[in-house]
């Protein structure tokens, strides 16, 4: 994409109506637009990056069996009724002109049961597993985290269906291997941590996954030694514990909520009656589990995480683009070296941006900073007298030059 | 993917609470999952042909330079108080614990103008074209035409900014023109006419793009010389004419209408007071035009219009799969040969659907032409006495025996 043509300039100066970094790194790098708290439009540079870490989620979901469904936000208050949340503040509620009360969704337990009910009727069905990546809404009477906690934010969440404890069980601890996946994809594995939450009515915990950064609003307490932590919400009056090991020698972090899993058991089939029949021929209720990962959060997280004072340093899975070619100088030379690098990186289906704009060599440095592409190709008059151009990592800063001829062994193609 | 696996059953019964045929179809296919009047569930094979329908037209609005964001379905009232349209009816309201109002979107010039004045300052910058493929939700007191008017449904709204007439103009027709590409894409173009409807304020015409089909709720006057029509609703109490050729000898036809594109001129750049500084440095505004196509729509429409009393026929292009394998017997010779033709295709990435249920071959005949996959591939110790696959094509009903190694010359691969 020429970056002439791209809809979303840089920003210099951080937005003063929004506190979070996330935010302001991701408005300064023209991937968002706050429209207003809580809220915001995905531009295209943004869209990009939110589809790209969908896709990695897709991707393992689809590896763990995950069946791809879309469920409406529109929520069905008669369904909500019958598990006795249709008065959890969270819900936003649409009073229609005709006299009928819908929810927007923020949770699908209330869809995906009686939906998997008209479909599932015998114990040779199970278990199978249902998602979707889908726009979530919740009631926040404060939005302030920036993207890690909007109004309407992007979610995949995850429902599996059994028939046993011990199934539940071993797909809870594969959807928790998924997780990990995830979050190694992304590039926020090494901060990210089981945490031990509480279970609700059904269970002693459930799971969090944790990831440490001071833009978290829950605290835990890390056992370097088990590698998981536990969230604040559960320690009682006295020293938090290592669930694992019973060490008490824990590290406080503050941290986000990337994820959560829960083995809901009967809580919903329960009351909306979902059995199946049994190999003698008996009803019995399904036991179920859901397993939630925010996608638009995700993305939050890994600017809070991967950044420095210039930008985003965006990790290479998720990164809008894998090169961002930087032009500087007007001759012809340059254009048409320029151009010819671009169109061989189409050609070889390598994700390029280039930054054909007519803007001094500082302008462009700062953008290509905020906007954070790995990879960076300098192409002057100055480096094309050696036949070269200048290749800088944006992690590392590493720069080298390298003969244009070469320049595909670089970026690995 | 094994259809043993496929969540969502095809169902023998047309559901009672169900008058439209669309919908009647694609639940009946296990397509879609009613959760109320105007609100589905997309299933897994549902899902995957909606993606097709929307690649189909993120690829022609990308052709024509559109870039893709995503506006955020919470709608600002102060900016639709701005434009004078926060009372329209078909907005729905969300009234929060903490005294904020908020809508949901059914259009989005209320966001996209506003985003585009903060970015957007000088006359070099034009054009440009942003569209979005995203869900909108819509105030039905009657929501009873299937997916084609749901009360939430998913749809792509692009815009287009200029500097003059003539360049808004000259775009329209380039629009026009991507909108017939779509329409011949999935199958629906020679159904579909350029329809001159009621232009507003601004303009004495706007176009519709309307499909002929008898669950329509429009009616329009086809010239078939100019092949273009007229919606009832500009026609005055005299007999309705052709726009173009004043031919008054015209065809009447219940439709859908699929698209509609509009020439906003300043409608709503004027009241957010969106300028530009043109060459001569004076504030000029700056005009628009707007482009809307249902995605969901288009999918019923398809359906509407593709299929037998035995189910749907899907065109290739929105084929949730290529080819349905269908498996009859259980012999061992029957399961090695069919799951290696599975295989196969799915080396050769063909999207196949391997009927390896254990269903009466009567069953599975009827299952497949409710799915309506165009190329069904049936095997089964008859066919395999001759080292052979029957394959049938959905469409023309046409059947040949081919030969086991031949099968990738069939499917053209």
């Amino acid at each position: 994409m020429k970056q002439s043509k791209l809809f979303g300039k840089t920003i210099r100066e951080a937005p003063k109506d929004e506190p979070s970094k996330n935010a302001q790194l991701l408005i300064r790098g023209g991937f968002v637009d706050k429209v207003m708290a809580g809220v915001y439009t995905y531009l295209p540079l943004g869209l990009i990056t939110l589809r790209k870490i969908e896709n990695i989620i897709r991707e393992e979901m689809n590896a763990i069996g995950g069946q791809e469904i879309l469920m409406p936000a529109l929520q069905n208050k008669k369904d909500w009724e019958t598990t006795g949340r249709w008065d959890i503040d969270v819900m936003m509620k649409i009073k229609t002109s005709y006299d009928k009360e819908f929810g927007l969704g923020w949770t699908h337990e209330e869809v995906v049961t009686p939906l998997a009910k008209k479909y599932i009727k015998s114990y040779k069905e199970f278990p199978f597993y249902l998602y979707q990546i889908q726009n979530k809404f919740r009631n926040e009477p404060r939005a302030k985290s920036g993207i890690l906690r909007g109004r309407e934010f992007s979610m995949k969440d995850l429902y599996s269906f059994h028939t046993s404890e011990e199934d539940l069980n071993k797909y809870y601890e594969i959807a928790k291997d998924a997780y990990f996946k995830i979050f190694d994809r992304v590039g926020i594995k090494d901060k990210t941590y089981l945490t031990y939450a509480s279970g609700g009515d059904f269970s002693k915990y459930s799971h969090e996954f944790q990831t440490i950064t001071s833009a978290g609003e829950d605290t835990i307490y890390i056992c370097d030694k088990c590698e998981v932590a536990v969230n604040e919400e559960i320690v009682e009056n006295n020293q938090p514990e290592c669930p694992e090991c019973r060490n008490k020698k824990l590290r406080k972090e503050k941290a986000i909520e990337t994820g959560n899993i829960f083995k809901l058991k009967d809580r919903f089939s329960r009351p909306f009656n979902f059995k199946y029949l049994d190999q003698n021929g008996k009803e019995q209720l399904v036991l179920m589990g859901c397993y939630g990962l925010g996608s638009s959060r995700l993305l939050g997280t890994i600017v809070e995480l991967h950044n420095d004072e210039n930008g985003i340093i965006w990790p290479e899975s998720v990164a809008p683009f894998a090169v961002h070619l930087i032009k500087i100088g007007k001759s012809e030379e340059v254009n048409k070296q320029a151009e010819e690098i671009y169109r061989n990186c189409l050609d070889k289906n390598i994700e390029i941006l280039f930054d054909d704009c007519d803007e001094s060599a500082g302008v462009k440095f700062k953008d290509a900073d905020l906007i954070g592409i790995p990879t960076r190709i300098l192409i002057s008059e100055k480096t094309l007298s050696n036949n070269c151009v200048e290749v800088k990592r944006r992690e590392s800063g590493e720069v080298e030059m390298v003969k244009i001829s070469e320049i595909a062994k670089v970026l690995n193609c």
